[in-house]
């Protein structure tokens, strides 16, 4: 399913070598037309890996016929000599089959500041063409894979015979402006680039830049979306967006669900804010705090530091109205102390934290993870 | 010797049953004078705890005769109830010593949104005040501790005869705008409330300001600064700024090397950044980095991190030309692979992150701790 549930994709994953352990680290989706449009979203980190500052100029054409994907290295801070290898790799792409390098795609995932090894990595572009295939999206998902436990895959299937389906990778640096996330989207709707532009960066503003793990942004982030047209629909608009934010949204719960160490999937919502802006500005300083996050991994509904982080905000509130629920409990209530925090049933994997700000009729969600002890084993043995 | 180290204050700490396991957690502080000249510096959060909503009211008066503090409660989100105990409490301390209401400022450390136990806290005040003594100081230290492993003081004595001293408490929710401390510094030098706040915010700045533990803004900061006069000597400014200043900077590490559940102490120097307020906006995003402290904290050089961390922030630097050097070894040169990283030595407790970004001839410096499972543990169990 994945990236070739749609139609006008090919995708393979396999095993090149770059990773020492022998899994599966090389990933090639083809888009085999009739259309080649393309939009794509890259990391607000001003610290761009090779791959990011590659593609970002690829996709300024509108065009991308493959993207090659490699776990296993980052491909970031690694000076000229990265980009030289992200250039090659495209060309390699580009001359295995038949294509233009300017319209081939880079992304790399994996430990920072390493070069790739090009020996292992460029056989491997040989390796995945020959296993192009109709049903080789799973695979491609697979390969992507870093520190994920599960490889992740979303498909929404349309009345009117068309299809948005895509593969996310991602487990840790979840933050905002994307996540340590490579995503690719694949459809068979006929549509122009601005077109795919326009839904692709609606729905990840809605969806993965609200998805905030442990506040750490990736050099690497790239969500991709190609457009193969195989279907000969061009759907409508609104529907379209829908489809995109509908994949976008249930890539972006899996990537939450899996995040390192966590044991908790904490949801935000802050609600009567004064601005859109606001509320996205208060769910990230909530999700972000790491007192509240331990406290949530401990099952104890300490409000006292919700509000400590709303506090932190530049957000309009009045800190005598703000009212705070867990898990629908009112447990403060005008700034103050609201109902028994003993009512709050903890138990379960999901948390809901509402932050009613009394300021206004705008809202926001925010989608994060509780701090655990196996998230600081993961990240403190695991050099990523 | 703490706050009694200076000529001119009497202190006590006392259990007055506020906290359950019987601890101490009730200290008062007393300016004899001849002179009462104070200034006051509080937390940025603009959800505040009613103590300091009601301090901030005192010190604008320029003049504090005592400082009753308790830990085991920091009476915030408590609404209207709260802050009537506030003043109920300085109301009880003046009337006990014959003080003026109005020059009483008042500091509570502890869990958020429960209400003191007055009927324990009053009768504390009785005890306290019946106990104030010249040697005070250091049990008023013990009795604001909360999970602070030891208390903390430090004292600097000038030629000239003038002493400055003080006593924190914080242990953790340290970061900027101050940290979870609550900080009295006690002087005898004769000198007028305008200079103690410009020697005191000048000092914070530098000191308190740039102590972040854990990105978690507290309800409750207060740094008192409070001058006796009673060695009738009136230093330069310069001279008392920097003794002032020195004790901050020893309390302030002192901070940093109790925080909860921590293994590092990290230095984050950012150099030649185009301006102070870059070096700072880089330091504290460095600091923040939960995988960076993650990475430490497993005695991984993990330098990518620190770049990813530099890239979120808006200082102005050249991706490409941004060095880091952990514990001296330039890791990362113009942005890529520098020096080896297994010529890093992480196995003491100091870590040092050189952040350069060949942008300018400012810098700072930021103290902050790695990320532990202790620290997890600590705050999952510990509702504070």
């Amino acid at each position: 399913m994945s990236v070739t549930a749609a139609k006008g994709f090919t995708a393979a994953g396999i095993a090149a070598g770059i990773k020492e352990n022998g899994n599966p680290d090389l990933a090639l989706v083809v888009n085999t037309g009739p259309r080649l449009a393309a939009a794509g979203v890259f990391t607000s980190n001003r610290v761009k890996a090779a791959p990011v500052l590659w593609s970002e100029q690829v996709l300024k054409g509108g065009l991308v016929s493959a993207v090659v994907l490699n776990s296993g290295g980052a491909n970031a801070c690694t000076g000229p000599q990265g980009f030289q290898d992200t250039h090659a790799t495209a060309e390699k792409v580009a001359d295995t089959l038949s294509l233009n390098a300017g319209e081939v795609a880079v992304a790399s995932t994996g430990l920072i500041g390493v070069t790739l090894p090009m020996d292992k990595l460029l056989p491997g572009v040989d390796k995945a063409a020959g296993e192009l295939s109709a049903h080789g999206g799973e695979k491609a998902a697979i390969a992507i894979k870093t520190t994920d436990s599960v490889h992740k895959t979303s498909v929404v299937t349309k009345d009117g015979g068309w299809t948005v389906g895509g593969m996310a990778k991602g487990a840790g640096m979840l933050a905002p402006g994307l996540a340590t996330m490579l995503v690719v989207l694949t459809t068979d709707a006929d549509l122009e680039a601005d077109v795919l532009d326009r839904a692709l960066r609606n729905a990840t503003r809605l969806t993965f830049d609200r998805v905030d793990s442990d506040g750490c942004m990736s050099t690497n982030d790239t969500v991709l979306l190609l457009a193969s047209g195989a279907s000969e629909v061009t759907p409508e608009y609104a529907e379209f967006a829908e489809a995109v934010r509908e994949v976008c949204a249930d890539l972006g719960r899996q990537l939450i669900g899996d995040a390192e160490g966590a044991s908790k999937d904490i949801k935000v919502d802050v609600v009567n804010a004064a601005s859109e802006a606001d509320a996205v500005e208060v769910g990230r300083s909530i999700a972000r705090n790491n007192l509240l996050k331990c406290a949530l991994h401990g099952e104890d509904p300490n409000w006292g530091r919700v509000l400590s982080a709303i506090g932190t905000t530049s957000a309009a509130f009045d800190p005598n109205l703000l009212n705070v629920a867990i898990n629908g409990v009112w447990v403060c209530k005008n700034g103050s102390v609201g109902e028994d925090r003993e009512l709050v049933d903890m138990r379960y994997r999901e948390v809901v934290i509402t932050a009613d700000l009394a300021a206004g009729a705008e809202s926001a969600t925010i989608w994060t993870n509780d701090l655990t002890a196996d998230y600081v084993h993961e990240n403190s043995a695991y050099s990523s």
